[in-house]
C-alpha cells in the first residue's frame, strides 16, 4: 500500500466550491482499480488549502492506472475550475501507523 | 477532531535516523491529552521528505495543551538533531472521509 498526498489551492473566493466539487469527485475516485480510500482535508488556518490523502494497492495503480483512465479526466471535471495552480501531488510510504 | 498535518525534511544521509527518531517519539506523542492516533509517512520520490498526520480531538489539546507539556521537549529529543529547518505544521478539518 502506497499513500498519495495531493495539496490542492482553491482560486479567491471558491473555498466553498472546491470543497462541493471535491466531495462529489470521490464517488468517481473510488471506482479505480487499486483504490483503498482516502480523507479530505480542509485547511483550518488557510480555509482556502486542500489536503487529499488517498490510499492505493501500488504507486503504479495511481500513476499508470487511474491517471490513464476513463476516470480522471472525469475526476477532475468536478473541482477543475476552482483551483489556483496545479495541484502538488507525492507519493509516500507508511511506517508506522495506529 | 482535528487533524494535524506535519512535513519535515532530514539533513543529507539522515533520513534513516530520523525515520527511526520519529519512531521513537511516537510513543511520547500517544501519552498527550487528547492524542487520538497518527500515521507517519515517508516520501517515495523525496526519502528525506517526512509527513506526519496526527489526529486530536480538538486543535487546543495540540496548541496549548501538547506544546506547552512536559511531552513535547521529550517528543523533540527523539528527532531534532536529525531535522533539516523547522518543521511546516498546519491544521486542517476533515470534510469527507471513508
Amino acid at each position: 500500500m502506497i499513500v498519495e498526498i495531493a495539496r490542492l489551492k482553491a482560486k479567491p473566493g471558491a473555498g466553498e466550491s472546491l470543497r462541493g466539487g471535491l466531495r462529489a469527485a470521490r464517488a468517481v475516485i473510488a471506482q479505480a482499480a487499486g483504490y483503498r480510500g482516502s480523507v479530505f482535508h480542509r485547511g483550518i488556518e488557510e480555509p482556502d488549502s486542500f489536503l487529499l490523502r488517498i490510499e492505493w494497492e501500488t504507486l503504479e495503480a495511481h500513476t499508470a492506472g487511474f491517471r490513464q483512465s476513463r476516470l480522471f479526466p472525469e475526476w477532475r471535471s468536478h473541482f477543475a475550475d476552482f483551483l489556483d495552480g496545479a495541484p502538488d501531488v507525492r507519493h509516500y510510504e507508511v511506517f508506522a501507523e495506529e
